[in-house]
């Protein structure tokens, strides 16, 4: 593993992202990674999962990588893609995983933190959920996390504005567990991990599991899901979708014309 | 109006294939032409609809065209596709549609005919359900209309062989209401439309969109239908979907490899 | 109870309707003495029930009572209508419901018959449902009873036609278990309930519930119910339910308008 | 249009409440306004609506009209009643709806906030949810909205004690996204509505409509809604109903007995 | 393998049932080797399954092991339980899974039979289920693999009686696809499955997955679901349960109390 | 009822806990005089309920008694344990339950807090939630109480670490309604009663059954649910079930071990 840094002790296996040249992007290889130390961890019977930066790292994550997204023509979000993927894996992970989040978390990397069981940050760290700056047709499954993690109002701001909003007000609202600075966090979050080591694992994994499943148990009919799936189509079919990712890799505005 | 030819009196609204030279397949236009005679038919106030071929036609409808199927990399069976579409206007038409089946009816065809709400048939119809011959991955509101028009063990004969079934058995299961003579078809089935024209129109409309809407009512969770739709999408980028175009357009039996 | 006639024998009740002169109609009081019989069967230990009619009745029910249905204005059949209580109380009964069946069957009484869980008929009986003649807007669990006991072409020919349909046709479909004729039908319910009798009593009980909450879990969301709701309000204001109902009543054949 | 002022520049479109003598009631006329304004700046391609009163109006909206209510017999809150019609309309824009909020918030009032996708308020501005205080029975997905807008226990303490609940204490719990001051709150609104403008409509547009889906998928059986039905019923059929309607109009305290 | 014989040719894989002495029951180590059968035909690309008996014996399989189900206090069909376990692994083969019937079928053996995707019976085959002949609270997922191959009425009158059912009268309703005389169902068989393997198998097997998950979309909530199984709890922790199982190991009549 | 002290005037029912040798653990005598308590209330027509400890009480409750809980081999939270019916006697109520919470709150009585409708607490108030502490497999409903009542994040800290978490922070996320000191905690409680006693009863009593279902309203399909049976199965017959309960009596601290 190049891209991260699998470390496994006390129960406790700690993943830290170690892929700064390209932010931290949760690129397949990136994601890939991520999967295969929480099956280490799975395998070794490990009972907490930390996900967590560099110290100090400006970016936490860019998200998705937007080098692999298709440029039109083909759903960006389908259930084999990295993001989709890696989301998977941390909600099968049979004990807690906790997001220690510092820097600033864009696009998909929200996802990835707000899908993590808990979630400790510094007072610096910024969350911005990018899909519509760059004109991505988000999937069910995706808003679900956002849907279960935030409260509504919240969620659509961070959605439809796509900017930057700070983890103080995260924690204010219930998303972020806890607020530790920078210099403190590691001793926190070791604290907090260590103390749900000692529970009892079976307990945690069948209650994360009903709790996986029961968030996840918005029920609809094949036809409003196939409906959804057309209008999401049309999207990633559009000239705009083609133009934010154009503008993305020439880091430019885009320029959308609602078509 | 060219493909069909319409025609509505006593408030009954009929529909008669005209495309033999394309076996009366499902095209765009095709389709595009019977739901715009529907929405004809539901704005003079029609309260019945027939669908039916040319009396002695040997090929009732070829089913989808092949021709208008992707070659393959996006889904066959969206939200938009011509079937699909046709599909829905049965469906949302407010009286009943009865469809008049003579000859054999091929692929989609066969949706299209037990979407209808009364099936009569002469004793020569028969039907072949062909996404199994031709490699195209169903979707599932169109399995839906199977599983719902027909006993379990039948639909997955007809989907799994491909083989054509005989009206007869299907009047046997159900499926079908009547089988008539071909010299007696059409009189019986005018009887059979009078009838229903002649009771309340509102009552009808709101029992069959009740019907629709809990037939239809099978609901799944998010994750369970994004992963059906990354199966689909796994079986319309394999070599062997575009095995099953091509060598239908090529007239010979396709070679399947599993892949 | 003067309206029925009920019976306790060897852990079989028996109710044979007793109101010829309004044609055994489902009134509130006929079922109100339906309800208080197997309520008062279940109290007793009964295990099994029988519904009948009078040997040789022309009228095995009319159905409904056309005259408590509101003449316009109000849902007729509301959560607390005679009908769709007496329904209920079929279902929650602990053993298995028998309808034996003898001479014509309209209207709600179809469903109360398909509402039971084994139907023993004579060749001579006749069903009609006839909503669509009256102009009535049948409810969601109503039409539910119909699109679980018979096959969906078949229950939307009942329910759109409202023609007679006979014993005969109904026993091909699986919808009457038996067929006996009007000499030999005591003697052969009276075998079919002994054997259930003698069979385990808690266990048939949970196996009943359980395909009861099965067979009605056709789960919608509230805004797809109260859509429904206002489609069915919009045909009890209509001037086409105020005709059937007055029609009904003044003996002739209503004239409806789709308004 | 008199009750309300649309204006739509830079693909913002805003409605400004105009209805004072009758407090920016809810009414059908008023309802059809904004849903008519709304349709208009879809069409002409409008990315964000703002809907607000009056500056420095004391009351942003007294809620549904109830001069329009039924006096008793009849569903108060059926499919087609005005706020319900209204709050359709909003959740079908296919762009974020800010409600910008300053004065007292009353009754169905409260629910068109929180159906909007982002609120912003004065810090004066106050909300009370009065169905409890007049008796009326309200509807599954009216409660739905609530449900999904505001903790759960909140939810219940304002929908049980009718009283007002000042907009800091929600914007503590994510129910507002911003408080700003009555001198501001016109700039501020600006701004957010124009970031929001700049975004990918399509992406937004379905990102809304997946969460909508989403957000309202809490599936029912036919069964168990028609009982809620049934209870609804009782209500509105219910003295203490038409209490608390009189009482209203008669501008004194209703007095309830629970029947 | 001892208990059955497994052979794979031509890409058909087929399970002989070879374990007469105890009449074929759905013992652990039989419906291990069922599905480990069934694991290797998948591992070797087979596209088809076959699943039959010895010709010519009596019995095709006397169902789950009456010995190995627990005498009191313990969910006899619970997630691990054998029967259970077989029946996922036939809806999980990718390629189709034909039952080859010959003889009596038993108890938990019908449900083995109802969930393959085809049935081929002789004429001389029979259907007895019996849960309710030993007091066995049947489980939902099992009555639901009942409810989606039969009519209702009958699925009611297998359940209820317990009495054998003739391959005839499941052939008329459309739950046996075919009815063979034993002399040729070997080759018809054959010839069906011949079919079927040159069909595209990816297309198959993601049509089978949807049909399985679409079948078993009958959703409800926890508190039905636990209700259920609260009410299953009752009765395998009654003295009737345990007089059923002790009955039948005595080879007596059980006697029954109803509690 | 000597455990509890039950006590109603002006529409208001008040529970207290007297059943501190106990520490008030929810026994079966304990929920029993408290289902019994609010049977009375409903029946004397109480508008609201109250359930608190006595005034300065160190616990509040201890929650579900460990001694009733089984050592292995039983489901400890089937439909009829003690903490499952006090649940749904609360949510059953037909007015408002106030919880008024001093103390700590351990265990199972921290749902039974969460499952009331409004929550008043003092500051010294703390919430731990043990089932991991325990290796208790917490069942759906009670999940769902949670899951409902909290941010996501927040019930996950709660539930994984069971650590003691502040009433302060709990209403600042709003899952307490007020926090109030314990010397104006009674007046406050009262007025809040009193407010909403002198509402609609029958509103708020069909606005509190609606928003049960709706809440609960996460559909599963029964195999999901039948899964999750299983894997809750597998804990409470794991080695460490029965050494966190041991441990428990014992007052030591248990060893997992994960098997
Ligand atoms: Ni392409
Ligand atoms: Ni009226
Ligand atoms: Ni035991």
């Amino acid at each position: 593993m190049s891209l991260i840094n699998a470390h496994l002790a006390e129960g406790i296996g700690s993943i830290t992202f170690n892929y700064d040249f390209k932010r931290n992007a949760l690129s397949e290889a990136m994601t890939g990674e991520i999967a295969a130390a929480l099956a280490l961890f799975t395998q070794e019977g490990a009972r907490v999962a930390v996900i967590r930066g560099q110290p100090g790292a400006k970016v936490w994550s860019a998200g998705h990588s937007v080098d692999e997204l298709p440029t039109g023509g083909h759903d960006p979000l389908g259930w084999k893609d990295s993001l989709r993927m890696v989301i998977r894996e941390i909600e099968a992970f049979p004990g807690p995983v906790i997001a220690q989040v510092g820097g600033s978390v864009w696009g998909g990397a929200c996802e990835l933190v707000f899908a993590c069981d808990l979630i400790v940050a510094t007072p610096e760290a910024t969350f911005a959920a990018t899909p519509a700056k760059l004109g991505v047709p988000y999937n069910a499954t995706g808003l679900l996390t956002f849907l279960n993690a935030l409260p509504l109002h919240l969620a659509k701001e961070l959605l439809f504005t796509g900017s930057p909003m700070g983890a103080a007000r995260l924690e204010r609202q219930g998303v972020i567990n806890h607020l530790v600075s920078a210099a403190e966090i590691d001793a926190f979050v070791h604290e907090l991990a260590k103390g749900m080591a000692h529970n009892a694992p079976l307990s945690i994994s069948v209650i994360k599991e009903q709790l996986r499943i029961l968030a996840g148990a918005h029920a609809l009919s094949p036809q409003d899901f196939e409906r959804i799936q057309g209008l999401r189509r049309v999207v990633y079919n559009s000239a705009d979708y083609a133009e934010g990712i154009h503008a993305f890799k020439q880091k430019r505005k885009p320029i959308y014309r609602g078509q």
